[in-house]
């Protein structure tokens, strides 16, 4: 059992320049960031906890505050008392008489506790852990299209990927219809016939024309078309499910979706064929669990959104957990892989073969998300290394 | 034309001790506060500018944060190309390209304009402006029946009630059954049969339990329960709603919905049977509008939420404009009045037989909320008086 109490709480408002190189061109010019948060404990053998929140730059500061905003119900608690009652420890987080009012994305912060604790707990994994522990959990790369790569940079990634094992691709679509037409042939000519497709419009579109445009895409059999509309669509996305289905194409969302409420519309509206949690974005990992079982449930596959900064390393161990204990299928279902800023933490996540390694059960990386205390350094905002030069040479 | 430039933004942070009274007993100890904005302009008659988002005490500084975070899209802006282009400009403060993944809840900052300038937008108010100036708007009570008031103070309040021409009220329901059966029976007693009751339940249910719950106060006829359950249960409220209004009783939602799509799902959902939009939770007048519009189409009544701090000094020119150039109708109509805190603003709304007053259309007061500076000084948190009185005598 562990043992001590949480004695001190800091957070972080960490950027990465990434909007001076195109990468991420889903949001405008977004400066891939995080407020990371470090809990220290009292506990002997020095146990610590490190949790991170994906943010795009400006506005990390407001997450930093609220990550304060909710310390006082972290600090000092026993570590026995909160793994005794997670879910009363849970509801304190969110559900604050004061604070619900304002915040309603909770941060993901959480000790680090071994895979090996949260699979142990459902039982029945015979034979799918060791599958997971030799092959892994299937993975596909976001890293290859962004809307403003070359059609150079393109085919040189998309002739790459095959060699890295490769055989899922997912392309940014929804800023010109000409342009993704180009793109998406010239893209699903580079990799055949046989290798999966995945289309992401990142909201760009309302219903009617969500279906107008991806009509026109249909030709280049995309598995999916993600976001395609507001988030918060409910029955904007059932529509769009029901015109796209039976083209063979269906519908992926979930990286906004705030709390398992949303999800349960969603799902009972038939509004989507692939369920995207994004581990940062929903509070906790209670919260994320409680949608794999509703998914389980209605049958719909989860592939996470992953990326961004350290959604990654968080969500590998949710996979393996919905496989191992509940989904049991890997039918249609893959996780969401981009290959930038893994630098940065000391436990990144590893990538064979197109799969997310499963991290060792006697390892030191639970679910957590550590950072090397040189990225850390360098990389707060404003006074870090890399944001001093920049902001100086902004003055200039 | 207006002319000039916004020169300085500044925020506070106002909180007011009513956690100390068992006034708003439906949040666990609310402290009512605001995060208070104040627009300064160049422009020579010295136009000023004041926004206000209504908060629940802790986590006010992360709103203010938030404020902060959007000042770089006001700060310079020309008054004559914010007024030229609304839209341009409203869209800027809500679509951040970078902040737009934080900021969910924007929040509403206006410049002063008065009334009469938003109805004049639309023409067609024939006789129902003079109707307004006239009779004004009907409003309910939501001051006498918190769920800790004693029965003698209901009594009281009951008594003293009908006195101000009030004919509408609501009770808070959901803590214990048999206590709701006693004050509503006690209420229903006091007020008579033909006076409106309305029931307001703060979210503590699941879909069931709300059925089930409601259906043992029906014989007190209530004319809807509020906020019944999760306020992002869409699909929840629609069940709900099916089985309570062949009982007489509508569902009631809206003062967490965050914006225009949130309440197109209600809507088309036929998920609830009264509209109670918030005019500091979505963010600003747009959004407002919108959402009006809708709920015209689909003939749901709009009944906003208010009290709070500073709602009913905003709400009260959107209902106006409601009726004026939207709606053109009272039935199953009204707007909520809480008496609480008026004392601190410049211009409180004011209330005659049981109605808003419309205000004047020479009047200073336009979409505004001024607060007494007195006010302002002594409510800032943590250093205004009332604060330094308060905390110090906890720390003795």
């Amino acid at each position: 059992m562990v043992q001590g109490k949480i004695s001190r709480l800091s957070v972080r408002d960490l950027r990465f320049p990434t909007s001076l190189g195109g990468h991420g061109s889903d949001h405008t010019d977004p400066d891939y960031s995080a407020a990371y948060v470090i809990l220290e404990t009292d506990a002997e053998d020095g146990l610590k906890g490190y949790g991170i929140t994906f943010t795009l730059g400006k506005g990390t500061e407001v997450v930093v505050c609220a990550v304060d905003a909710l310390a006082h119900h972290v600090l000092n608690k026993d570590l026995g008392d909160i793994v005794g009652d997670f879910r009363g420890f849970y509801r304190q987080l969110t559900s604050d008489g004061q604070l619900r009012l304002v915040l309603r994305k909770v941060l993901c912060i959480w000790l680090q506790q071994p895979f090996s604790m949260l699979c142990g707990t459902m039982g029945q994994a015979g034979g799918k852990e060791e599958q997971m522990l030799m092959h892994g959990y299937p993975a596909y790369t976001t890293s290859c299209a962004w809307l403003e790569y070359s059609d150079d940079m393109l085919k040189q990634l998309c002739t790459q990927a095959p060699k890295g094992g490769w055989t899922r691709f997912k392309v940014k679509v929804g800023a010109d219809l000409q342009d993704d037409i180009l793109r998406c042939r010239l893209i699903r000519n580079m990799i055949g016939p046989e290798k999966t497709l995945m289309m992401d419009a990142n909201q760009r579109w309302d219903v009617p024309e969500a279906v107008e445009w991806v009509s026109k895409l249909a030709e280049f059999k995309p598995l999916w078309i993600e976001e395609p509309t507001s988030p918060d669509d409910i029955l904007g996305h059932a529509t769009i499910s029901k015109a796209l289905v039976p083209l063979g194409i269906g519908v992926a969302i979930g990286e906004m979706c705030h709390n398992r409420v949303m999800f349960k519309q969603l799902l009972q509206a038939e509004a989507l064929q692939f369920l995207q949690s994004d581990s940062c974005r929903l509070g906790s990992v209670n919260e994320s669990l409680s949608v794999l079982l509703m998914a389980k449930k209605f049958e719909i596959p989860v592939c996470p959104h992953a990326g961004g900064v350290g959604l990654c390393e968080l969500v590998q161990h949710l996979i393996l957990f919905d496989f191992i204990s509940i989904s049991a299928s890997l039918t249609n279902r893959m996780c969401e892989y981009v290959d930038h800023l893994l630098e940065h933490f000391k436990y990144p996540v590893i990538i064979k073969n197109a799969s997310y390694v499963a991290p060792k059960l006697s390892g030191e990386a639970g679910y957590y998300t550590e950072m090397k205390e040189e990225s850390v350094k360098k990389h707060q905002y404003p006074d870090g290394k890399v944001w001093k030069k920049l902001l100086t040479a902004q003055r200039n």
